[in-house]
């Protein structure tokens, strides 16, 4: 069994509404000098083997019209 | 200016809604052998420091009652 780790982000260029959301957020709680805040999400699984995590993620885990993902095996 | 990547994820014992709906779908799309799905978030942002990104994360990016941060400076 192998584990891994998926990262799935907004492709550049689309509306990361969540980054922007924690980016709004910042001042009122005080915090200066943080930027360029991008939220994605992280699927971690274990796997027989890698496969088929490719097609994993375009079919099920990613929308590949909108994010982007990367596959890291531990 | 630092880069950051903040890891969240379900706590252990808390359900993972978002992993079970993964695990579930598997089966139906043709995928065998994949299991310890779990689904979180992943920020990235840009800093000065990372001197208050423990704060960051208790305070506005995860809820800390039912979800463990992990912080990876690059």
């Amino acid at each position: 069994m192998i584990t891994a780790r998926v990262l799935i982000r907004p492709k550049e260029g689309i509306l990361d509404a969540q980054g922007k959301a924690v980016e709004r957020a910042l001042p009122a709680l005080g915090f200066e000098g943080i930027e360029h805040v991008r939220v994605g999400r992280i699927v971690e699984l274990r796997a027989e083997n890698a496969d088929r995590l490719e097609e994993l993620c375009e079919k099920l885990l990613a929308n590949p019209l909108i994010e982007d993902y990367e596959i890291e095996i531990a």
